[in-house]
């Protein structure tokens, strides 16, 4: 069953369920990847399972979400895998930056059109067609699929539920990059990436979509108050603004006290884990 | 209430209690040393809790056990507090080995007796004296505490709730080295820290203190079936054999398909915070 692709790293016991670490020499970046996957016991047994997609943020990769965020404990009383994927093209070939804000480990889950980053960053079909498709074909999944994510993967997960429509029954985000093309982080990665063409920016921009009228699966966000990246970065207000003006089916929660980091997620990820169960069906 | 001696590094909201870091000149080892505390949110409304020590493995400092393991989820519900140290003392003036089990991150927590290590690696005082005192003046603790810990952390727990007769209310242990004089881990710890008196060595092994009568708390010890380091290093059945012989309160399980990760801490840490909060007045 598993795609001559696809090679299994690693594999361990986690909550009666696996925590895998998969390999495979993606099309669309032109580069090895590896990506991990939580299956539950219930997947183990055979059944097909809803699935929960995870982005990660800035400089990380498919490690920091597996290792810190408590997400098994939840997907295996639930019965979902979680499929985690890198946040950029690897390998030595591959264009680099020095900054944490660009290059590898942040590419901002855009297919870039510009030089030197067009040929290996196309993280948006990467993961919304080659992966997607992959893990279909290769796990015991049953194609329900919610999507999540935190910061720049936050930005990624509300973008492409946005423009997938159909796609995923439900989304979620811990502190997205909110409105991407009106702060620092956004114009850094989108000038690098996708050059100087405002309209082509909108299309990877959360709340630019929900203006426009896309359609939203339902939507809870969780922004910690003592988020060190909140005020210049992250527009919570803009993009509760836009979920109001567009009638979403949306829970945007300000969560007093918390910062940015996975002691963050970690305290909240039962409940996006939850939220999503309610939409999947298992 | 804080002692002039010690500085709080960072603080940041979990579970709605507090995990902070705190730096402070330690006496006993002669360098700045690193801890991690979290505080549940109970403490926080000015209530002293009980407390969980826990002594982390190889190669980590307080870090792994504090952002890996999905303990303060737990905590936070018992109302217990978890003293996270670090594992060997730090800094440059430091001696160190380029081995990734011995020296810095490999303190084994003993009084090491022989040079260059005895100026620094008085890690067994370090914990069970000055760091426990401190903790207790500066935080609002209750004074009943339990022990746990990982691998050389376990052996570390085992031995201090051994030798330390009425401090800990319980003990427990994933994958302990459990009978580190007879192991090649504890072999080469042993030889470097202590040198070739082997009656010294018998101090610091579990299954020796138990074979030797020493009273033991309750007890509670989980062993992954499909860990590395299970046939040749950790003695399991060993440590069993001795619990069964001298009568002690003693669970001992063997989990199967479980490595020695964190991935397997944390999908039993709620089975060990739950059975020390049994026998820890809140």
């Amino acid at each position: 069953m598993t795609p001559a692709n696809l090679k299994l790293v690693s594999s361990v016991r986690c909550f009666n369920g696996e925590q895998r670490r998969y390999e495979h020499v993606s099309q669309t970046l032109n580069c090895t990847m590896q990506f991990s996957v939580y299956l539950p016991p219930q997947a183990l047994r055979k059944d097909r399972v809803a699935s929960v997609l995870w982005l990660s943020g800035l400089t990380c990769n498919d490690e920091n979400f597996s290792s810190k965020a408590g997400a098994q404990r939840v997907a295996a009383q639930l019965g979902l895998a979680l499929i985690i994927p890198d946040t950029s093209p690897r390998g030595e070939q591959v264009a680099d930056d020095d900054a944490y804000d660009f290059g590898k480990g942040a590419g901002f889950y855009v297919n870039a059109t510009q030089q030197p980053w067009a040929k290996h960053y196309q993280m948006y079909d990467y993961i919304s067609k080659e992966l997607l498709n992959l893990v279909t074909d290769a796990l015991p999944l049953n194609g329900q699929m919610s999507i999540s994510g935190h910061s720049m993967g936050g930005h990624g997960a509300l973008v492409m539920a946005l423009r997938e429509t159909g796609r995923f029954a439900s989304v979620s985000a811990f502190a997205p990059i909110a409105h991407p093309t009106e702060c620092p982080w956004g114009h850094k990665a989108f000038t690098g990436y996708l050059g100087s063409d405002r309209e082509l920016w909108r299309e990877y921009d959360a709340v630019e979509l929900i203006r426009d009228g896309k359609k939203c699966p339902p939507l809870l966000v969780d922004q910690g108050g003592a988020d060190n990246f909140l005020a210049e970065q992250l527009n919570f207000t803009t993009l509760q603004e836009a979920a109001e003006k567009h009638d979403l089916i949306a829970q945007l929660r300000l969560q007093e006290g918390y910062d940015h980091s996975y002691y963050f997620i970690a305290s909240f990820i039962e409940d996006h884990l939850n939220f999503h169960k309610t939409y999947l069906k298992s």
